[in-house]
């Protein structure tokens, strides 16, 4: 069934898109505001499930591409993924009849609500990551076998810029970065258009509405003084990320980061209340693996999600700062993104990791995980 | 006239363009064996003069981009600069009447060759830098009002990227590199496509025919043992290029090169036979200003041309070595390359040197150029 969603919808929405984030996907407040703006000036935006669309509907995914640390400082008009649609519907000549998130996660929920919002067209439930990965080949598209090119990019004094790098999706992304990068480090784009059937049968299915679920749960839980924790459990227990567990609660003791490359790299180091305890983090703008004590907990494409300790509120990776108390938990991602064609462009090895994926639930449980007590 | 180029032409084109090119542009031996081979699978090339060309005919430039010190290594298959023509006209909706060298000097006064035996398209005798520039936005073409955009270019894995900046051409260079630079260091483009009549308006003409004709001089020269400095001097005398000056006789010395964002910079220094007297040359890919002690004697854009000694062969600025006995000439650039609109986008400050911008013909002349003593 296809719904309308409006400006109140939003702010829940934020916060479950910040948590499916992992750490990145772009802060997602600059895009809430965005798309305020917009259905307030435009009305609210059709939101359409995948078995909706006809089979030979065309669908052209529109999203932000840069590093997160860039993307909270340099805000865009709101113009600029029009922009990249259009470019994309000019080169192909054929009009879209919907737009998609890219990835679910951070700001990328928000994107596409800003260009339905000021075309009218609607937008899909569904993603292609599930998620937020970093590189625009690490998407489902891509592993199920629909081209990520040709591809569109839209700077903020209306540059354009089409890639067509035929079936080669990660050549498109280092092509896409390299522009990315000259363009301050932080852009437009519309890629993998495809038809409805393909969005049937590659896309992560009902994760704006899984986003909005999650925030609300959390907001929920907040108002009775529930544990919010536990109600995102409550709130993926019956979608297709079952499990949630609590890796570790602790405080921030160390952050490295560096933009580097168009990305925002680093790793951050926390410890257990009582001093027993390490957590490692390396990300790549978005969480990659985390270590308890030397040993791997939860990796890509797993989802890693550092938490405010009291709130639940979703910190993201340039969001870390020394001192935060923090629970960091990992969600098992569907089973679409575990097999071994998803593992083989979004797998642990993708990003230099010397690690087996190991699906979260069935690794150990950890004493600064397992400990029921909140901060003291 | 229309003439057609056989294989004939070649070489002593490829070694006028080399004077022409001031050190960058690319080596043009690579180019002259491609064109060569296109000529002998497809015939010859029919060379238009711009006042031949219909004020409505279609021209789209084409060339090659990217850092001399990676051209000699990384060597086209031949079909890239046809990929990117095709790119532009199938983004453009349109057919190419011709194609045309942005820069005659260097591989650029080949690249079109090779796309008109491929294609059976005829080239203008015409360019838009009457020798080389590092930068897209560094032509006549720009300086005269023509865009560059919509660009294309292809890569060695028939990439194609089409770049569009609307009237911004040094935005458009920007881009254009970052993709160049992530296409290994050397790509293949086709930009500021125009109609005969701002051929006509913006490009230099019979550039082609000058390098052919310079190329050719040297070669009888050398033939009958005369001095080919002054065989080049007497080439150049009626043409737009009117005056010829000898800057330096002498050694190379040193050699400072790098590849740099996709350039190759550097700077060389060369001392006179007798010692007491030394040049240095900067260069960005082309000779940029020199200095005959710490006195400015040739700047951009008047041609500063690294000739060996005794057979006035070009060395260009990633073939310079140790020990090289050369002439270092200047030349005259033509007069619509010294307006003032010109020389703000070519001169001496848009490549960030301290200098003014005095034609070479009106400056002092140097001891180790005065001397007529060729190496001892």
């Amino acid at each position: 069934m296809s719904w309308q969603l409006g400006i109140e919808h939003l702010r829940d929405l934020a916060r479950g898109a910040a948590i499916l984030g992992t750490g990145g996907g772009g802060d997602p407040l600059i895009g809430r505001l965005l798309v305020e703006q917009a259905i307030r000036e435009h009305g609210p935006v059709t939101v359409v499930d995948p078995d909706e669309l006809a089979d030979d509907a065309f669908v052209i995914p529109t999203a932000q591409m840069g590093a997160p640390t860039v993307i909270v400082e340099k805000i865009p008009r709101g113009s600029e993924p029009v922009g990249a649609l259009r470019a994309l519907e000019k080169h192909l000549g054929r009009h879209a009849d919907a737009t998609m998130p890219i990835e679910c996660g951070g700001i990328n929920s928000m994107i596409p609500l800003l260009v339905a919002a000021r075309t009218g067209l609607p937008v899909v439930d569904a993603d292609g990551m599930g998620r937020a990965f970093p590189e625009l080949q690490m998407e489902t598209f891509s592993v199920y076998g629909v081209p990520g090119s040709p591809m569109a990019i839209a700077g903020e004094h209306d540059e354009t810029v089409v890639i067509d790098t035929g079936t080669d999706n990660k050549q498109m992304e280092w092509l896409a970065r390299g522009i990315t990068i000259r363009l301050g480090g932080v852009a437009h784009i519309a890629e993998y258009s495809m038809t409805g059937a393909e969005v049937k049968r590659t896309a992560v299915p009902r994760t704006l509405s899984l986003g909005l679920s999650i925030g609300r749960a959390v907001r929920e839980a907040r108002a009775v003084h529930a544990d919010p924790v536990e109600a995102i459990r409550d709130a993926l227990a019956p979608t297709l990320y079952s499990h949630l567990r609590v890796l570790f609660r602790g405080k921030v003791v160390d952050v490295e980061r560096r933009t580097l490359e168009g990305f925002a790299r680093g790793r951050a180091r926390f410890t257990s209340y009582d001093g027993t305890s390490e957590l490692e983090l390396r990300f790549q703008n978005e969480n990659l693996v985390a270590e308890v004590d030397g040993e791997v907990v939860c990796t890509v494409p797993d989802l890693i999600c550092v938490l405010e300790g009291d709130t639940a509120e979703p910190i993201t990776t340039e969001g870390l700062r020394y001192g935060q108390r923090v629970t960091v938990v990992g969600i098992s991602t569907p089973a679409l993104m575990r097999t071994p064609e998803a593992l083989a462009v979004f797998g642990p090895s993708c990003f230099g990791l010397d690690v087996e994926f190991n699906p979260v639930e069935d690794r150990a449980e950890t004493p600064a995980g397992v400990a029921t007590s909140l901060a003291p």
